[in-house]
């Protein structure tokens, strides 16, 4: 906002209020909303009635905590910009799981300023994020008395494991949500000085493969040699998913997946990001990954595989000379268009159980987390509002992106609300999210507000100009 | 004892103290001594001392708890048969960790007694076995006012973790120990019919892997296709060490394997156990070994490598989008003569650096647990007394056979007090040892503790005839 000329009055109760904003995030990071764990249910319930009487405090009406069938869902809104576009900010107030804890430097629940930064789980994805537009919003309401535009809030609890009730809750409150786009706050930007505008996402599918080769774990001095071991055909089972080059081999694994356009290659090129810069972010000697494609290409527009946790027999200190009777894997998919979760998720599980030993009995447990890949039409009027608000707040053009990420909510709103999303938060990628010492910038924290007051405010008259999908 | 005439006097000994002697087993079974967990620490000492006070009960002399720079042992004697073989009695009275605790039926700590079955962890390794010489000692004593020969004890707190300071405690305490053979009572029979001896040994060598692939744990989003993942290396790294056919494909790992003699294949031949039984007591609907060899080969004097640990990543409920940047496995081997576990555990290492991608760092942990494969000639003077003792208490002439298990104590045994070992224990292959619900059958506890006056009887007046070495 440097050079807007005389500081406006939202601008300067920002500056006066900055503290409590700050001491609000540090208060909702103290609650450990971990949505996949069942011992934080309550964690969850507490971080919502945090949100939505924040929601509340900051002028948002009809502020209500809605049941979902799962981890509830905070709305408000402030209706009032009559003849005005109406816009729902998504967002989600819970984080992942903080394990493995003794990674961490501080309690991850313990949020500890260092500077700029602030470290706790779900610091930078996405509790930071979550407060820009709730902080940007209070700011006009208490000074101009109004907002620009006409604003919904939903904020979700159940993103990080897949947002598993949401399409049901959408569909059920359709009127409720109805909008002319969605405004994702679950989003960030380049660097300091490179904003940019994620324009598509990978989708994703996630399995739990289950082994079992025994009734009852064995001794392996008496049945060593004698039967198969969980975890030995775990391991091949695994192993046989992709080439060593790092190719998935599942078979039609890449049927679906959409030709590169050279517009999309063009734009891929373009991205300022050197295999250098990628190591030092990831701290890795060597990158890795599917022959044939650029690093970016393999992020933004290839689908992957992965093994996300691992688990058989004896893990403690020393020896126990067990032939394990069971063993799991945990497996989730990016997927990239034209690919569909089932259709993936059917071809892995139809593999592993071709290339299962006969010796063991392998079964699949179900888990959340299925999304559809993602992109939006770059001449969208929301994704032109953001582009604005970025280059006055960076006094640069942001690039628009891709990210190899997954949020299903863009697919949902997409498909049931009949919207597109337009991105705007502040998390950089080498903030440690899903990663012990998670960390946010605080001054992005600061312009990240700024940055919604912009973007609301570039929507008003434009009712007219929207081409809403 | 069917048949042997008038009730000897400590035989009605045995018969009027049964229940003592059962409720002491109990007693024993509910110090979850542990020798591998950190916090069971106080609970092996404490095993350690209500052992000792137990010898000293029985009439043990010169009781005394030693260090041995890690659990301690326990040592008592019995040293007044002036030129009679001098005979060391050797149990332990650590036992295997019980996880995972979901899968007992119930506590592993507070035995369980169901008609002729006590269930607890260690009740059939080998804490039953541990009190069968005590109690035959005692009921010699307690009536004869003396044993038929010299007994030495030594009941060590290690053997669960691989015996490791074991070697360096015979040494130091050679003269102490000094005997002229060993008894292992941490041994077992084929069934309630049928005795055994058990003349060879499997030894064992034990690693654990550890992977590397990045500084920290990362998004599967953000670096999913762009960098290697821990557990995805580990899992290769695994898979390359066997065939999908069960041979170790580890370079080398079969070159010192000594050949079958037609003797030990005629041996294996004549060992009353069928496939069925088999798949019964391990629970397998199929057996599954490296090809060419018959399942007691394979258990016998084949050597094995199996997988007993295995963990990366997220292993909680749901899904966590992480690439893992660690992961780890516990491997061991059982060896076979003339294998050598420094040999096994080089050839290993070597496979697995060179088979590693070269985007993740490989690294290893040693574990204890190493022991030389072992053999007792079968002319052997203590082998005698132990067929003479199984023949009066079954009826029956017992089988020799080998087992794939190891005792690495018998291989120190023989190196450093210059002494071959004989086995005479009472636990049977099904019992569950090292699984949840492991059990001891009463009537084998008490029927061993006859054999245990019988073998030692079975020893008078046979100095002459001992062939030491």
């Amino acid at each position: 906002m440097k050079g807007v000329g005389n500081m406006a009055n939202w601008e300067a109760y920002l500056e006066d209020h900055q503290e409590e904003i700050d001491q609000d995030l540090i208060q909702l990071l103290s609650i450990p909303s971990v949505s996949t764990s069942p011992q934080h249910t309550a964690d969850v319930q507490r971080a919502a009635q945090w949100v939505a009487a924040r929601l509340g405090q900051a002028g948002g009406e009809h502020v209500q905590i809605l049941e979902t069938g799962g981890h509830p869902a905070v709305y408000g809104d402030w209706l009032h910009a009559e003849g005005e576009l109406t816009v729902l900010i998504y967002g989600h107030y819970d984080v992942q799981p903080a394990e493995p804890l003794e990674l961490w430097t501080t309690d991850p629940f313990m949020p500890r300023v260092e500077g700029d930064l602030i470290f706790a789980r779900g610091a930078s994805d996405m509790k930071g994020n979550l407060l820009l537009p709730i902080a940007a919003c209070e700011a006009l309401l208490k000074t101009e008395g109004k907002l620009p535009v006409n604003v919904k809030f939903l904020f979700e609890g159940e993103e990080e494991i897949g947002s598993p009730s949401l399409a049901h809750f959408m569909t059920n409150h359709k009127d409720l949500l109805a909008c002319d786009m969605m405004a994702s706050a679950d989003s960030g930007q380049l660097s300091l000085d490179e904003p940019a505008i994620e324009v598509g996402l990978r989708g994703l599918c996630a399995v739990q493969v289950d082994v079992r080769s025994s009734g009852v774990d064995l001794h392996s001095g008496m049945a060593g040699g004698l039967v198969h071991n969980a975890a030995q055909a775990l391991v091949e089972i695994l192993a046989s998913l992709k080439g060593l080059d790092g190719r998935v081999t599942v078979t039609g694994f890449y049927n679906e997946v959409a030709d590169i356009t050279p517009e999309e290659r063009q734009m891929m090129d373009r991205f300022p990001v050197t295999d250098t810069q990628l190591k030092t972010m990831f701290q890795v000697d060597e990158l890795f990954g599917e022959p044939g494609f650029t690093p970016v290409e393999r992020n933004w527009v290839r689908p992957t595989l992965d093994i996300n946790g691992l688990w058989a027999g004896f893990q403690g200190t020393g020896v126990k000379t067990v032939i394990p009777a069971e063993a799991h894997a945990k497996i989730t998919c990016r997927l990239v268009p034209n690919q569909t979760p089932e259709g993936v998720l059917d071809k892995v599980k139809d593999y592993i159980l071709k290339h299962a030993p006969s010796q063991v009995k392998v079964s699949f447990t179900d888990l959340p987390g299925q999304g559809v890949p993602y992109r939006i039409p770059s001449q969208h009027l929301g994704l032109t509002a953001v582009r604005q608000a970025l280059l006055q707040v960076y006094g640069v053009e942001p690039l628009e992106i891709r990210v190899g990420a997954s949020v299903p909510v863009t697919a949902m709103a997409l498909q049931i609300l009949g919207v597109y999303t337009v991105p705007l938060g502040m998390s950089l990628d080498d903030e440690h999210m899903h990663a012990p010492d998670e960390f946010y910038r605080i001054s992005n924290f600061h312009r990240g507000q700024v940055a919604y007051v912009l973007f609301l405010t570039e929507l008003v008259g434009k009712q007219q100009f929207l081409e809403k999908r």
